[in-house]
């Protein structure tokens, strides 16, 4: 039988995990949830719209509902709510805040008897489950992470929410001679500083305060505060023309010694020329895994790291071992 | 309370392990066992050695007996022997028999009430679980996976079981054109023939059948077979003076679309100065998984596809929240 799918929340995000749940052959989209009219959106697929104030209304025809929201604001309000009613999905990246964010939806989701995964994406997500092998198989050493060029969906959003902000792009950039110096071997030591710039192109209203919006973007705390950022401020013409794209990537490095003493290097690389898309992906195959741990009778909140990776996989553990393994 | 491990078979894996144990706080090395003569046996650490037919006396004495006999001879008749008696671990990295391999583990360890984690190590492990990841969150794509340039132990080690061979080393090399094909994103279709070639180098005992000997790697089933293999022989010192390293290392790479068509690359790569430390770690952090599987009352055979990342990590969920999610 197919896992029952419902979205909430219809950006950039959510179109990324409508696309990939269509195109999975053992998961059913069976609705979609925003807080706009059902009549002006636009969808990729011919799934049911519905409004966001009715989703309560859903909660015996979904196996799992994946929560598209924005870390900043959305989500610390919308998992726990939602995770007393479904089992749930979300992509929390905040990483600061990640500890409150679990221990709320933990709760919430203990005592629903409801299974939510939270964090899914892959920074956090891939990336973290990278950091948590390397580091376990590979005690003596570093982690290295590194993004971009790419563009961060969370920041452009939380420059959009600043008053005078009509649109805005953030680029990642990672400082070449850092990457340079891990490849190395070096073992460095990095500030945030050190290892990424933050490129904001913003488009600001007429008559808007620019030098407030660039102080706001500059200062806001986990953001932006531990980084050289630049901001730019552009036509929406030229950012519809040069930054419409939602490319992203980067990688994650352990280098260190084997209890012998040898020299290792892990790498994980991630080259993705639509960022809402790839990590659509991954909350659809977490998705499955939740739907997966439900069924067995799990409860309470779950990060990536908590997942058998065999439980993200359509195929049977025969296939896999025959196959993949 | 530390994790008593054990370790069955001392050859360069079992040194791997061995030093991989001691340098982990959680865990406490209580016995080596050998089919050698203890008083023989050089180790690295002061950790008592046992003779392999006593093993049973120490049911009561290890939380997991990690098993680092070869895939050819040893493990199919070892781990479901010991899976009756302990909580093991091996590295069975024989592809092909991998599901007949988990069938026998899986039997002996349920009817015993024991957890066994079989096929551990970077191919299978390690790389095993990125081609899990990458195709279950990029369906519509395509693995590749390389090896080398480096030394297959498992190669290495059933050549040396050729009558008339006194020594061997086997390097396994990436055909450098197909890994730029795959670079590109051009998806090819490859036999295991286009990907590596196997280079040999062997010692023959004097007065062998070097014809024979040849014909017998080269047609040796899973092993050879299917590859173009070249058989160089040369003196015992020569192979000590050039090929006394166990380097290794490669690559699995995941190229394909989005489910809205956008390009992917997802790439995971190792480089490892000794192989067999590097895999001495992978099997320590397993370990650590098997002694908490059964803690919780889990029986039977696992993977590294069913064991959650977490479980490999000494720290706790709330630590791999805060510092590495």
């Amino acid at each position: 039988m197919a896992i029952g799918v419902g979205i909430f929340g219809y950006g950039n995000l959510g179109r990324g995990v409508e696309l990939a749940v269509a195109a999975s052959p053992d998961m059913e989209l069976r609705a979609l949830f925003s807080r706009r009219d059902p009549s002006q959106l636009k969808t990729e697929t011919a799934v049911q719209i519905c409004r966001s104030e009715n989703v309560a209304e859903w909660t015996d025809k979904l196996d799992v509902l994946v929560i598209c929201g924005g870390s900043a604001f959305d989500l610390p309000e919308q998992t726990p709510r939602l995770a007393s009613l479904f089992n749930v999905v979300d992509s929390f990246d905040t990483h600061a805040n990640i500890p409150e964010h679990f221990s709320a939806v933990d709760k919430a989701a203990r005592s629903s008897g409801k299974i939510a995964v939270i964090s899914a994406g892959w920074d956090p997500g891939m990336f973290s489950l990278n950091r948590v092998y390397a580091s376990s198989i590979l005690p003596d050493g570093a982690d290295y992470t590194f993004w971009g060029r790419g563009v961060s969906q969370g920041h452009s959003d939380a420059i959009r929410r600043i008053e005078g902000v009509v649109d805005a792009r953030q680029y990642t950039v990672p400082v070449q001679a850092a990457v340079d110096a891990v490849r190395r071997g070096e073992n460095p030591v990095f500030s945030a500083r050190d290892k990424h710039t933050r490129e904001c192109y913003v488009v600001a209203a007429e008559g808007a305060d620019r030098e407030r919006i660039e102080r706001e973007i500059k200062t806001m705390k986990n953001y932006f505060d531990e980084y050289d950022t630049t901001v730019t401020f552009i036509s929406q013409e030229e950012l519809d023309r040069n930054h419409k794209g939602i490319p992203h990537g980067g990688r994650v490095i352990r280098t260190g010694k084997t209890a012998g003493g040898s020299d290792t290097v892990i790498e994980y690389s991630l080259k993705l020329d639509s960022n809402p898309e790839f990590t659509g992906g991954v909350l659809a195959a977490c998705a499955r895994a939740a739907a997966r741990l439900a069924r067995e009778g799990n409860t309470g909140c779950r990060t990536m790291l908590d997942i058998p990776p065999a439980y993200l996989s359509p195929l049977s553990g025969e296939e896999l071992r025959a196959h993949l393994l």
